[in-house]
Parts: structure tokens; C-alpha cells; sequence
């Protein structure tokens, strides 16, 4: 239930001695701000960023004192935006980079990592990295209800994450979401809205809320702290490869906002000495149904078209992406590439990387690995590169995108007959699919 | 797609210098058997398990080695029923155990920890613990070819790791399970038997299977081997309260397997000094629908009467249970209890725990949170012991159980308007329930 009225008191933000950060800076024309919940320039309306005293970090942080922190995103507390020493955390993030061998050797690559957040904890998708920095970030600022314009998993991190810490919840989803990832929202019981419009229309509606009632929007007026959580995805990486960096990472692209922050995370790293200099391609996903940042880069513009979304990758479909351009430049300046594929494709992405590596991926996930496919396909990723590909999400809760498009059980009397007749079956179809496939 | 012929050869197991198992034993005789792909005694049809050296398993451990070890149940290798160095390793295990804070405070407890395997990797389920190291041993004795009999928490577990090892794969379900659990399997790409009746038919099916094709059942030929990955729950809490034993667990009983192992996992580490002596009551937790464990408890049975399941909680629906017998025993001799709750009981506790912690757990997890309840409020559980209440399994594969006893979105339109108007609705029933609550 959501209090009437707001109490909360913002904190002054003096920054306590060895605080990492002390100040917000608009991205594009630099004015400083007062580490607040805002995030809008109030003179060219740019975004604004967190800003740190790296000086300060490297004096804090050594690889020895990151290991010998909790197992979560929060061994990298200094370079993240909050003041307290006890974080909310669910033993969010440090998720496994397994080393692909089944699906690098179909692929034909030599060094392919999956980092693999379909396992993130609590709500098994990348989110609960910015929401449990952005709640944490909230109770600081002495916020009591906290919301979240969603494209779903978002929704279900922000609830669930707020439930453990005791905070009032309103999400707002588009109607059309997914049946797992509503469910997988209402089971924290938050006041969950579900808006007749897409997300692009859903977020605008958030904005405004924002303004009018006193929440704290976790990718609205808290995104400077929020967004920050997704930098927790480079340092894991560059972490579990022996403290370097790959040669290439393949991310999905949804507002942009991921793929701008693990390339700030990386730069970090090698800011504080962390890692070696190096230079790291990116590579990002859209689907076709939403590919506004990969149709500027294909037609070597610097700006973002906004598109209406239409793709089974509901979690990825921002038609209007607030931070696409910033995305552009990466891809641009890393001699990366963006690129979308077809919903087909999606679909047997989530198949390959299940098949092949056990891992149920959601239909972002098949997003990147068909992007890393066509690719590799098209000469535009080297087989022999370091590669690490993102997975952002479970297959669980995106069940209607390949109900259909695998295989049906065989049903069976529970007789021995009845078992032997099936797999005969079964055999005799495997090899007359493996004859055409000869033909 | 599976091999017509099987190939295998069966290792030799003379067990190589440095070993902490070389014998299979049976429970009610002790004869001893080479430790083979076999799970019954020759002689008196008792149940197989696995002999350790304890001499050996104690030169070879310390708090400190297990602690630099890696993140997940390999930690613990010496306990387990493996050779190889190299176990199969998708980071199963050291999932949180996380303290409740409001959990705890709504039903007036002091020190409750929640063993949180909702997000298990790589499937989301305890029983990625005893798959990984079913499906590690299968490969020693050169089983090409792996299987199971499941109620869909194994189906899932066991394609996704075979996948990923890269051995084939058949597994047997009752027809009538979710769609979660049997999408959930089917993305792998096994070959899935849908067989038409309940679990224990399943089972006995899989016994004549496994008897005529040389695969490797994890839970029928493999289940010494198996069942010893449940050990590694008792382990990771007792590491993770520090090296300390908690007063009293509650967890789910299906076989009972879980159950006994958790007992073993605590006595082990008694008996080679890894923590102090001390007396662990057990609580084991089954559903009205399918309680023949906690009927033979509240009868004061020694013996089990099976029994024709009729649940939600169709996980732990096993009517004729394997080690009933044995989890029986240890409710007794631990000063504990076994209990039934009701569907809506069950419903009510998936809710509880969702709210109360930021966790959604399936039917299972519902079942063991609403005997906790339960227990305390019948005054056989004492508020101020430290608790760990075991969560086997995730919310999203068992969509159907709380679908309709939760709350419905607010639709509205992407207008202030309109959402201003939903939120005053909202209120105003909570506000009438709340009047209503204190009539």
C-alpha cells in the first residue's frame, strides 16, 4: 500500500570523509549539481552523470581489497554512487562467465564467454544491478515509495527489491508485457499499472508522475544513480578474466544506457590502474522490429529515428532510446557495429544457447546471440577475438516467444511397450530429418 | 538425439591415491559393493550409499581450503562422490542465505535465515546441486547417455546441465505438470517423455528403462551418487553462519532424500571438525494433497503408507516415497516434526515470502514457509531459535499455482489523468480492506 503522502526528506549530501563521489555533471554541457534525486540539465536538459573523485578510489580499492568483498556488485562500492556501508543487498550480481565450448565450436570462435545474468539474483535478469543501487541510493535520499517506468524485468526487480527493503512500490508496464513478467511483478504485491500504450508512452506518463508525486523513479529521477549499477557488468567481467579486458564484448541494446556504462566501467578500470590499457570493440543488439540505433549506425547517422516497436523482444523494444546516440558513438569509436536481427532469428538464438550451453536465455538474449552469429557470419566479428557475450535475462518469463517453435513432448502410457514404440519413433524421425538434412 | 548403441565402459574404480569414497554400502545390511552404477543391495533390496574415508576427507579439508575454493558446491569436493578434478562446474550452489528482517518480524521470530535456492544456477532448483554431481560421476563411469524420473525441477535441471556437457539426454515427467517445468525442459532439446500417470508411475516406469537401455537414470542407477549433492545444502549454511550449526531446519519432504542428506551433510562436518558438536531439530514440510511422511509422523508410524498425490504442489507430489522411511527417523531422533498445510495454505505462504522478502519461490518453497507458520503458531517450533527455512525452487515454473490469488494491474490509459484516478481507487480500497481488517 502507498502512503498518501510523502514525508521523505532529501539529505544535504555533504560528502562524508573517503566518499567516491560528490557531485552530479551534465554529460553534455558539464554544469555541476548537487548529488539530489534529478537528472535532467537544467540548462541544455542533457543527461547527467555521476561524478567521482578517482583519486580517491585508487587510495580505496586494490584488486586484493575487491576480492576480499562479499560476492555480490557491491565489492565495487566505490565506484558506485551510494554513501552507505550497508547496501541493500540480495547477493545481486558476480553472476558466472562460463567459457563457451559447445557453442564456440558451432560458431567457429576460439575464446567466446558468456556472462551469464538469466541467474541474477533476485530476479534473474541484469536489473537488479541499477535497482539495487537505486534503492539504496532512495533510502539515502530519504525516499519511502519507489516506482519504475518498465519494459518488465525492470518491474519485477524494482518490486521485488522493494519488498526485502521494506520500501511502497508502483510500477508501470505496458499492457501488452509478457504473462511471467507481470506475474513475476504482482507476487510483491507493489501497485502495478498497466498502461494502454508502448513503452515510449508508458515512460512519458512516468515523467510526468515524477514531477507531481514525490517517488523516487528509479530510471527516472534516481537514472544518474541508478544506471551506474550496469558498470558492475565490466568490472565482473574484466574480475573473472584475470583482471584484463577482452577483445570484443556483443550487448543487447535497449535504451543504450547498458552499453554506455559497461564501456565506462571498463574505462574506469584501466583509470584506477585495476587492468592494462586495451582497446575494446562493441558490438550491440537490436531486434528489426526495434532497431532505431542499429538503422542510424547502418545509415552512418549521428542521430536516433524514433520507431513504434513491433518484436517478440519485448524487453528490448525502446522505440525513442534516451541514451541511443550515446550508444552511436560507442560502437562508432570502438570500430564495433550494431546490428539487428529478424524475431525468427531471436527465437533460434534462445534455442542454440540453450542447446549448446544449458542456458534459457529470454528473447534479449537471443538477440545477442543471433547478432554474434550474423556477426561472425558476415566478417564483421573475428572468430579468434576474445569475446564476451552479454546475457541479460531468463527464458522463464518470456515462455509465448518460443512456445511452438520446439519440440512436444512424446506422451506415453506408463508401460515399457508404450516407451520403446515412442523412442523407436523418435529415432526413426531423428534420422529421416538427419536424411534430408543430407539431401 | 540419442545413440541407438551405448558404448559405454564402465570404469574400473580402483580408487586413485588421495580418494575419499571407494565403496557403496548398503543402508540396512552394510554389504559392500564396488561403487558402480548400482543402487540396490543384492542381498536385501536396502538402498546404496556412498562410504567415505573421513581419516582421508579430514588430512585433506580445512575451513580455510573449502574458503579458497571455488564459488559453488565444488568447494566441498572431498564429500562428494567424484574422481575427476574437473567436475562439471555451471556455478551451482553457494546460493544466499539471507537473513529475515521482516519475514521474521511478522511471525514474531528473532533469527530466521532463508536458504535461498529459488535461484539455484543453472536452472533455479536445488537439484542443479545433485544433477551436477550426478551428471560429473555418469561421466566418469562413461555414461554417454543420461535420464531421469521427474516431477520437473529435475527434467529442467538435468537437460540444461547435459546440454551443457554435452551428453545426451531423455527424461521422463507426469503429463500433468506446468507449462514452466515442461518448457523449462524442452528448450534443451532432450528427448521428453510425457507419460500418462503420477509420479510414482514415472518412477516405476524409469525403474524397467533403466534395467533395458544402458543410460544412466541420475536418480535410479546414479541416486548414490545423486543424492549425496544434497549434502551441500547443510555445508553452505553451516559456512555461511559462520561455522556454526543452526538450531533447527524446515524444508520440504518429496522422497525424503533431501531430508536425510541435509542430516548427513551436518553430521559430516561434525565428525571431521569443521564445526562444534550440536543438535539440529528438523521439520520436514508436505502438502495435504500428498503428506503419507507426515501422516506415518502424526500416527506414530514407523512405516509409510503410500499414497495417490492430489496437489499444487506437484514438485514434492510423491506418493510412495524412497526414503520416507529414513526422514522419519530423523524428525524423530532430531526432537522434530513433519507437518502437512492445505493448497491454500501453501498459496498464502508463495505470497508470504514474496512480500515479506523479495523472494518467489514455487509451490514447494510455499509449502515449507507455510509449515513454518504453522509450526510456530501450534507452539512446536520455539520463536527464538535460529532457523533456516530451505526454498528448493522458483516462482515462475509454477505461474498456474498463484495465478488468480493474486492481485489484478490497473489498466489505464497513458494519461496523468487516468492514472491519478487509478491510484485514488486503489487507495480507497485499500483503505476499506484495512476498516475492514479491524471490524
Amino acid at each position: 500500500m502507498i502512503q498518501a503522502t510523502e514525508l521523505h526528506t532529501h539529505s544535504h549530501d555533504t560528502p562524508p570523509n573517503g566518499a567516491t563521489f560528490d557531485k552530479l555533471k551534465c554529460k553534455e554541457c558539464g554544469a555541476e549539481y548537487e548529488t539530489k534525486a534529478i537528472h535532467v540539465c537544467e540548462l541544455c536538459f542533457g543527461p547527467l552523470e555521476v561524478k567521482y573523485n578517482y583519486d580517491e578510489i585508487r587510495r580505496q580499492v586494490t584488486r586484493e581489497s575487491i576480492q576480499a568483498g562479499p560476492h555480490s556488485i557491491w565489492r565495487y562500492r566505490p565506484f558506485l554512487p551510494v554513501m552507505t556501508d550497508t547496501p541493500i543487498d540480495v547477493g545481486t550480481g558476480m553472476t558466472p562467465l562460463v567459457k563457451s565450448n559447445r557453442l564456440a565450436r558451432q560458431l567457429g570462435m576460439k575464446n567466446l564467454y558468456i556472462k551469464n545474468d538469466a541467474v541474477n539474483m533476485p530476479t534473474l535478469s541484469f536489473k537488479d544491478r541499477v535497482v539495487s543501487v537505486a534503492l539504496t541510493r532512495a533510502k539515502e535520499l530519504g525516499f519511502t515509495t519507489v516506482s519504475c517506468a518498465s519494459t518488465g524485468n525492470l518491474a519485477n526487480s524494482t518490486a521485488a527489491i522493494a519488498a526485502y527493503a521494506g520500501l511502497d512500490c508502483c510500477v508501470f508496464i505496458p499492457s501488452d508485457l509478457e504473462a511471467g513478467k507481470v506475474l513475476g511483478t504482482l507476487i510483491y504485491n507493489p501497485t502495478l499499472m498497466s498502461v494502454k500504450g508502448n513503452y515510449d508512452q508508458v515512460n512519458r506518463l512516468c515523467s510526468e508522475v515524477a514531477n507531481t508525486h514525490g517517488w523516487g523513479f528509479v530510471n527516472i529521477n534516481l537514472r544518474p544513480y541508478y544506471s551506474e549499477g550496469s558498470k558492475t557488468l565490466a568490472y565482473e567481467v574484466a574480475e573473472q578474466l584475470g583482471w584484463q579486458l577482452p577483445d570484443r564484448i556483443v550487448a543487447p541494446l535497449a535504451s543504450g544506457s547498458l552499453f554506455t556504462k559497461i564501456y565506462k566501467g571498463f574505462q574506469e578500470f584501466i583509470q584506477v590502474g585495476l587492468v592494462d590499457e586495451k582497446a575494446v570493440r562493441f558490438t550491440g543488439a537490436q531486434a528489426d522490429g526495434c532497431s532505431p540505433i542499429a538503422a542510424a549506425f547502418r545509415e552512418g547517422r549521428d542521430f536516433i529515428k524514433p520507431v513504434k516497436p513491433n518484436t517478440v523482444a519485448k524487453s528490448i523494444a525502446i522505440g525513442n532510446p534516451a541514451d541511443g546516440v550515446y550508444a552511436l558513438e560507442i560502437a562508432h569509436k570502438t570500430n564495433g557495429n550494431i546490428e539487428s536481427v529478424s524475431d525468427a532469428e531471436i527465437i533460434e538464438g534462445m534455442k542454440l544457447l540453450a542447446e549448446t550451453e544449458g542456458i534459457f536465455t529470454e528473447t534479449a538474449g537471443g538477440t545477442t546471440i543471433a547478432v554474434l552469429k550474423k556477426s561472425l557470419e558476415e566478417g564483421k566479428i573475428d572468430p579468434d577475438e576474445t569475446t564476451v557475450v552479454y546475457i541479460t535475462g531468463n527464458g522463464l518469463k518470456t515462455q509465448e516467444a518460443v512456445q511452438g517453435y520446439i519440440g512436444e513432448p512424446l506422451t506415453i502410457e506408463p508401460k515399457l511397450e508404450s516407451f520403446e514404440r515412442a523412442l523407436e519413433r523418435s529415432r526413426t524421425l531423428d534420422r529421416l530429418e538427419w536424411q534430408q538434412a543430407l539431401v
